[in-house]
């Protein structure tokens, strides 16, 4: 059996951004698949108790200059979103739908969605914004409101929320190796050892 | 004029007890000087909402975890503190009372109040706990009480507090190499490289 990495993941958490990019060069050394989780971080949060780091104000600050540091040292085009926090909803279960669509569908959505949140940032809190978004990566928005809708679809978000938090989850990413879990972009060397 | 790394820090925070063993390698690397920050890191959180992980159950419990990840990372020997949070305003006023008399007896106290904190953990919330830890290492119970209820040391720990956070601090352990902040232990390699 291939080794494999779970990725919990959330658009709208900046660190996860971050290691979007960097998890499959990760995996990739490790030879292992990525797993990929999507959940929904407010669910999460409110679920633990836990909260966004920017509800901290000098967090918040600290947090849009460490994150160019991270963007520098992976190598990654970012920019900060200034519409930030966006309620991702939505956006989380539009992973869902097409993480049972495709393959190739469900990576052309994160590519698109991760670009908009956080290298040209766009106001993905608007439902128009979002719209736009996807006309631009080649999906049809009616399509995608008609997926997001379905039960099937809904329940999936919601299930692996809730199997995230009993399995320890309180932030993203999150990373399982196994049952260890790791958290943070800035775990990943931890990661990279757990999948040698 | 030699270059210089700021460390604010609090006894009660375990990965402050980390970057203490770390950070020395790092400035030696970077042939650069410590400048010890004692501050009082509960009055730190009180004025920027900011809390102790632990406060986040899902948090506190994954923390002991990662902790012993980075302990081991870094090759040094950690205990959680089973008596964890422990008030640390005592303990910090005498950080700062060794830091006016002699840097030898400020750095033997650092020593010996870390090691009671994190490698052989002692109740040091408890007065006694504490005597004991610093008659062990050699210093004084009595004059130690003395010490701490010095007005001059009390002030001077509320002017490193005040200042940490009109710069910027809301947690521990923070850095500053100038202007540039950084905080947590996880971000000692922005550290080294901002002293290379």
């Amino acid at each position: 059996m291939a080794k494999q990495v779970e990725f919990f993941f959330d658009f709208g958490s900046p660190y996860t951004y971050l290691a979007y990019h960097q998890l499959p060069k990760i995996a990739k050394a490790g030879n292992a698949d990525i797993v990929w989780r999507p959940i929904l971080l407010g669910g999460v949060f409110q679920a633990t108790g836990n909260h966004s780091p920017v509800e901290v104000p000098l967090k918040g600050k600290h947090l849009a200059v460490d994150l160019l540091r991270w963007a520098k040292q992976f190598g990654v085009s970012m920019q900060m979103n200034p519409h930030f926090p966006i309620n991702t909803l939505s956006l989380m279960r539009g992973a869902v739908a097409m993480q049972l669509r495709s393959d190739a569908e469900f990576h052309r959505y994160l590519a698109a969605i991760f670009s908009a949140m956080f290298e040209n940032p766009r106001n993905l809190g608007l439902a128009g914004e979002v719209a736009a978004v996807l006309q631009e990566a080649d999906f049809d928005p009616a399509q995608f409101m008609a997926m997001i809708s379905e039960p099937a679809v809904k329940d999936q978000l919601k299930k692996n929320t809730t199997e995230a938090i009993e399995r320890g989850v309180f932030g993203a990413p999150t990373f399982f190796v196994g049952n260890d879990m790791y958290w943070g972009q800035d775990r990943l060397h931890f990661v990279q050892q757990a999948l040698a």
